[in-house]
């Protein structure tokens, strides 16, 4: 009997043959090493992993369950996208978005047109919307909003997210007539002695906290939204900087109905998250690599643009203010440890010099205690000290930055810092050159989720209207391989998943994409319009144009 | 290309040959009609499922992986304990269990080894003493518990629930000292003029307040002790009345490592955790058919025993008093309605027989808008007005019931109802004779997960001392194959598993265990006795003797 049985549980594994061949493809790819490997035939397994890269002239497999003629196009690895908000990426795809309304009769016609295809919404939510580009000359009001939503309450937020738009079914849901006063840093904008519809700042949240929060079907529903949008674009793995409860269960509902598609590398928005979420320590890899709670994300500082990032030094453009911490160093060290000592990977939001600084000081610190393969993570590291950039090499901290941030912040970049700090700015060449593992992600919804503009930001330093001409701080340009391995490697790399997906190497699940072009010939300025005709994931496609 | 695809995605399905047999068993179980079926053989394939059952003489296959040789010994379906609660049966074999202690010093040495077998724990928690086994002629007091945990606070509850034993420790962490005052309901015992330690009924609160929330690395510890109290009693699957997001998570965490041995039919703490746990309506079956979140736990009332049961006329022995109801007539409709709307099964506790009527009422007037195989149940259906039973089977509504309480309950039960009100009190046999389905529990931790104890209480309407003679209410006493098919198949159709486990029927999971006897022949009475030798949970043998 106890040898039956163990015959048993030794299983029947025999040897899968490969079951499928992508073939006649510019294949590209980008291995561990950093060199790029290119290939005309992908022999894929009956579990959607590759089996082997073929060469040209290569000899192919005959008995094979089917084959793909990719008449010559170029492949890649899905693009991993280490830097994302996949839910919030969902519900601005799911809300109303007025940011290409070019009048506000356009925005109204828009409304009413959401409105009606939405009947089950209680409220109506958008974003997007600026008077200027309307040429409106005055904030529009809650009276223009009359009659658009069939008495529901309507809040739309201004394209800067600093001023939101209410109608008259709003502005009495949240109790604002005449006498309401708004608290401090806010205002309620007046026409006639009456609230016009319009609050600014700290007076958005007096209706922000009304807005009915999102059910569990709504968050499918943008989950549904964000994985389009990602694949769309070729991203196939997004390390998702903040996961909460609610985001969780969409992503288990989808993948235990198999609608997972894009990878998710969670990372929980604080150690409280992580608790509730992943329990003593990360989760396994679930679902066949599509889903992992692996880390916490923490806050060091905010932002540049709103002076916010913490720095060494005051503000170019504001001399008595240096930015804050968002915790002390105490409560960062406290956080990181908690986090290491289950052996969640941590990854920090650092924006300064200083908020940078103090982050590897703790990494210092605390690699000490917490060893082995940690892979502590710094997200976006935008400005860093040129003294601290040899010091991320260290403890192998990885520096997880967002090209089209570079593209798009540079002038504000150098408002705010002036001329003579800018020596580790959106610094990628400089920590490439240091040693340091370099992983590229979007940031979304704060960009678009599209790598391919990233590769030109990475390879160029020049934004969407192809400025400044030879690009800023142009020694920071990389090349095209070693922004693709950004992109690939070394942000499965900084989600603890190479050995899984990124570069298409035998053993990994074949996630790749047809393109339109041949990147590597194409003018990196010209690489935002490559059109992706296919996306494949774990050897199944998901999208076809 | 299009066809290629099409024949990978049609998969390569080829019928799973056997590859297991279950041999020379004295096979029983009970099919979906309520026969009794016998077999002396099954077929397992490699999904662990049946494929087919084998009777005496009937050729058996000669390829086969394993073949198990049941040296002709008893095999039954895994029972099902239709409802239970799975975290707090865990919590309860986590925490020290006094139950069995004789005398207080016995009780310090244990309490003592416990201490030193978990430093780890802050505190130390434990239930089951009491004080008149002991023959101690007082209360235990907070003297008695120095030096035993090394400065650690001890919180002990009475075997009753009613009365918490602490240490100084646990004392001075709760700041009660001599000025404390009790809260309403509560009694802070004196000694001296101080606080003696013990803490009755709402003061326990001053305790239980303190004592740290459990850990996920403590659900996962008190789920394997769950998992193993159950399987070493036989019980392969198990509805869990009230499961909270902690809870689910240990049970997914479980899942996902593999972990998870017994089939856990999981009812939500309410409609708020069932929409944070599963979301916008039931979870798939996950993990082979192991775990699934499929509706919904209500309160309609309380428990006989504390007069907290919603009774038509006066208790017996409290003639101003008829218990209450735990929600309006209103709120009740509420809830059900919320989660008919979303497909949860609902799930009521009624005790008395006014909380049945109510319960009753309520599914006639959902059952008009909800229609479709809602399988409503009322759970513990103990004391049902005899002018109520038809109205059980007008909709199909399923009485869960537990025959342990019976048999702990009926001299009680005579108490709170007097003689004249018994014609429908844990009237199991009334229910099949009306055509309701009928499922068995334990409400373990309340009583133990023992479907064999359970089985005596069903057949004989006797205790653990075999009273009263010829049992309580003899008219209500049902055969083994009765009972046991409200433990097997009965159980499985209240948690809309009868398709997948059960009765060992071809297609189905193969739960199953070996017994050391033939309970067919056994006196009843000695059926609690019966020894699980071996069981089987989807054709892996998961515990064995």
């Amino acid at each position: 009997m106890r040898l039956f049985l163990a015959v048993l549980l030794a299983g029947f594994a025999t040897p899968a043959p490969a079951s499928g061949l992508i073939d006649n493809v510019n294949g590209l790819t980008v291995d561990a090493t950093g060199d790029l490997v290119h290939f005309t035939g992908l022999l894929i397994d009956k579990d959607g992993r590759i089996e082997k890269r073929l060469k040209e002239g290569e000899k192919r497999p005959t008995l094979l369950d089917y084959r793909y003629d990719g008449k010559g196009r170029t492949l890649i690895p899905g693009l991993i996208d280490a830097h994302g908000h996949v839910m919030e990426l969902g519900f601005s795809r799911l809300n109303l978005d007025l940011s290409d309304t070019k009048s506000l009769d356009e925005a109204k016609a828009k409304i009413a047109a959401y409105a009606a295809a939405n009947p089950g919404r209680p409220w109506i939510l958008g974003f997007g919307w600026n008077q200027e580009v309307w040429g409106l000359g005055r904030f529009p009001t809650a009276a223009d909003l009359a009659g658009l939503a069939g008495g529901r309450p309507i809040w739309l937020e201004r394209v800067d997210g600093h001023a939101g738009w209410a109608n008259d079914a709003a502005l009495a849901a949240a109790k604002i007539n005449a006498t309401t006063r708004a608290p401090a840093g806010g205002r309620i904008l007046m026409t006639a002695g009456k609230p016009s519809g319009v609050l600014v700042d700290e007076a958005m949240g007096l209706m922000s906290k009304l807005v009915p929060p999102p059910q569990p079907k709504d968050y499918d529903a943008a989950l549904q939204k964000a994985q389009e949008a990602l694949l769309a674009r070729g991203v196939t793995a997004i390390g998702d900087m903040g996961t909460d409860l609610n985001g969780w269960q969409a992503y288990r509902r989808a993948g235990d109905r198999g609608a997972l598609r894009v990878r998710i590398m969670s990372y929980a928005r604080g150690m409280e998250q992580a608790q509730i979420i992943a329990g003593p320590g990360p989760t396994p890899w679930l679902y066949d690599d599509r889903l992992r709670m692996g880390g916490v994300k923490l806050y060091m500082d905010g932002a540049l643009g709103s002076r916010g990032a913490w720095l060494k030094a005051p503000y170019a453009d504001a001399p008595t203010e240096t930015g804050l911490p968002r915790m002390t160093s105490a409560s960062l060290r406290n956080q990181m440890s908690r986090a290491a000592m289950d052996g969640f990977q941590i990854a920090v939001h650092a924006i300064g010099d200083k908020a940078n600084a103090e982050v590897l000081d703790a990494i210092d610190e605390l690699s000490a205690t917490y060893q082995g393969d940690r892979r502590w993570r710094i997200e976006h590291a935008q400005i860093v000290d040129p003294l601290d950039l040899p010091r991320f090499a260290l403890h192998g901290t990885i520096a997880s930055m967002q090209p089209q941030h570079e593209s798009s912040d540079w002038q504000m970049a150098i408002a705010r810092l002036g001329p003579t700090r800018l020596g580790g700015a959106y610094a990628w060449k400089a920590m490439l050159a240091n040693k340091v593992p370099l992983a590229f992600g979007s940031d979304v919804p704060v960009e678009p989720a599209d790598p391919f503009i990233g590769l030109k930001s990475a390879i160029t330093r020049t934004d969407a209207k192809d400025q400044p001409p030879g690009g800023w701080l142009p020694e920071q340009r990389i090349s095209l391989a070693e922004a693709l391995r950004a992109y690939t490697w070394g942000a499965a790399y900084a989600g603890f998943a190479e050995q899984r997906f990124g570069n298409l190497a035998p053993g990994q699940r074949a996630d790749f994409l047809i393109l339109d072009r041949e990147i590597e010939l194409a003018r990196p300025a010209d690489l935002p319009a490559t059109q992706i005709v296919e996306v494949w994931i774990g050897g199944q496609r998901v999208l076809s144009k």
